[in-house]
């Protein structure tokens, strides 16, 4: 049987920013933790869409012809292959769900590539 | 482009019980509000794991050999085929995350199995 999930247990485990951490998954669809705090680069998924769900602070994301501002108990999906980039002026705490095998920078690997798939 | 999704905006939106609601799509995976009180039926989807997320309240899923309990902040994902059964001695408010088409009592049709795929 699997476990429940406390966000602010996780949350607690780790400060490292731009990392997503795997806490839960259902059939091929895994939620991932992830702190973020000033600016992710220029990417795009181009197999899914991806959903931001904020749990604590505020972010935006970028797209190239507008923003979109995101609070703490809201929820927005980047539809698949629109490049976007994420920001967050302060700490950001963030719930990202997509399927399993995404990759943080999509297709702009570099500095900001994460380690995919690590459990916390 | 997809909408900021707001939970409390959209929870203010209905009182029914037991009636999920979608607010958000990801490829096939559908983002669902419900308000629970009281005792659900006993049912299992054979197809699919199910995830709940606590947005306000406390919940219990009770399974055949053990009890979950879950509270805001938390989540939890019910494997597929397990027989589960939803409760909530106060109004608890709750996303269901599951594949679109996922009917609400499962295998257990009867006088609480809700419409599908109503949006709000």
């Amino acid at each position: 049987m699997t476990k429940i999930v406390n966000f602010k247990e996780k949350l607690a485990t780790f400060d490292e920013l731009w990392t997503p951490k795997v806490i839960a998954q259902m059939n091929e669809v895994q939620f991932k933790l992830v702190k973020i705090q000033g600016e992710f680069t220029w990417h795009s998924h181009q197999e899914t869409d991806e959903v931001f769900m904020v749990i604590d602070g505020d972010m935006t994301i970028q797209f190239r012809n507008h923003t979109v501002e995101l609070s703490s108990g809201e929820l927005f999906v980047v539809p698949k292959g629109v490049e976007h980039k994420p920001f967050a002026k302060e700490l950001c705490q963030v719930m990202i769900i997509e399927p399993s095998g995404v990759i943080n920078t999509g297709e702009s690997e570099g500095n900001l590539t994460a380690k995919n798939d690590v459990w916390i």
